[in-house]
């Protein structure tokens, strides 16, 4: 398998090139430290740009829907998309107004979705979808009923025709702005996780769970 | 003005409609939580997906880009936007796999982008950018050039075709599942600042940023 995937037209990186990179490793390790995706998809002309949950699997990104919903239905008639994952890892704040800018990892995924149809590649999804946000949840959980998987539309999108984008590093003020008189550099931010709070029901016993093996915060 | 948004087929919501919300004011203070949008728009049936700083004044989202950028000169041409704003507050940790979720507070905003012409609109947009992220920054470093402002466009979006989603609160189980023997409840996320990191240029006695200033993270 090639470890860099081949630039299209519509990959390739317009504005600041130096950022954009192709490189599966890098595209999968900012893939695996998201939460959220945001899915584009245009209907009627109109985009949408929606939130959800999202997990890969080699080089398939997989996100879920009622399998009622407009989204599913839409996606699994072969729509084209676009997957986008954004980290923000700081603010960069320059000694010139223009100059600011924030650090972020972000990768964007294009291609038509494919309704997943084969039961193990599902379930398969299905545990990804838990394991990525709580490492080994999947096999303490009440597994899923067939009615519960018959309602739930998984959706793939291939890995192939994608890009990620990367800055970090200080800002780069003009050679003349060094000497104006305010601070500058990197405020880094963070994503961090507060104590569990039970839901009232809780079993006596039940340790609450383990926050770092939330997979996204703490990567193996 | 009304305090209620009109719900349009575009943004009638179908699934869980009881997480939907058409109220002004709790739109207003979601996209003013948020530091990067995720920006929706199709050329030739493709959606792209592109994350961006922004910020809101008044009934207006405001987004910058290159004025040479296929983004800039695509928006100002007067096509279909969609401006999505995601804040995940927490894991939401349920027996069964089916009912895990996410608390989150989300936006979406609908319309057609218009580049901004107004010498002073466009200026109070740059600067709503620079005080969005750090509050009272803009009086502090260097004001654009003009040859700055030439090469920025700033893009409005009217808030007007617009609705939030929010998801609060604990699990909501199964009836038979609270006898499963496994912690639920919810582990709740935010983002956080760490120390400032100076670029190594910094004169002599100038104070790092004060990272409560950073509006999105500490707001009035």
């Amino acid at each position: 398998m090639d470890d860099t995937l081949t630039i299209t037209e519509r990959t390739r990186l317009r504005r600041l090139p130096e950022r954009g990179c192709f490189d599966r490793a890098q595209i999968n390790a900012i893939l695996d430290a998201g939460l959220v995706c945001h899915l584009g998809f245009a209907i009627d002309g109109q985009p949408f740009v929606m939130p959800t949950g999202y997990a890969r699997s080699e080089n398939q990104v997989y996100v879920h829907a009622s399998a009622a919903s407009r989204i599913a239905r839409s996606l699994a008639r072969g729509l084209d998309v676009c997957l986008t994952v954004t980290l923000v890892d700081g603010l960069v704040l320059a000694r010139s107004a223009f100059h600011h800018s924030m650090n972020y990892r972000s990768v964007v995924v294009l291609g038509q979705a494919r309704l997943v149809t084969d039961p193990a590649e599902k379930l398969a999804a299905l545990r990804g979808f838990t394991n990525h946000v709580v490492r080994g949840r999947w096999n303490e959980v009440r597994p899923p009923t067939e009615q519960e998987l018959k309602g739930t539309a998984v959706l793939a999108l291939a890995i192939e025709e994608a890009s990620a984008k990367v800055r970090t590093g200080p800002p780069k003020d003009d050679e003349d702005d060094y000497q104006w008189p305010v601070w500058a550099g990197v405020v880094p931010l963070h994503v961090s996780a507060g104590s569990p709070v039970d839901d009232g029901r809780v079993l006596a016993g039940m340790p609450p769970v383990d926050v770092t093996r939330i997979e996204t915060l703490f990567p193996t």
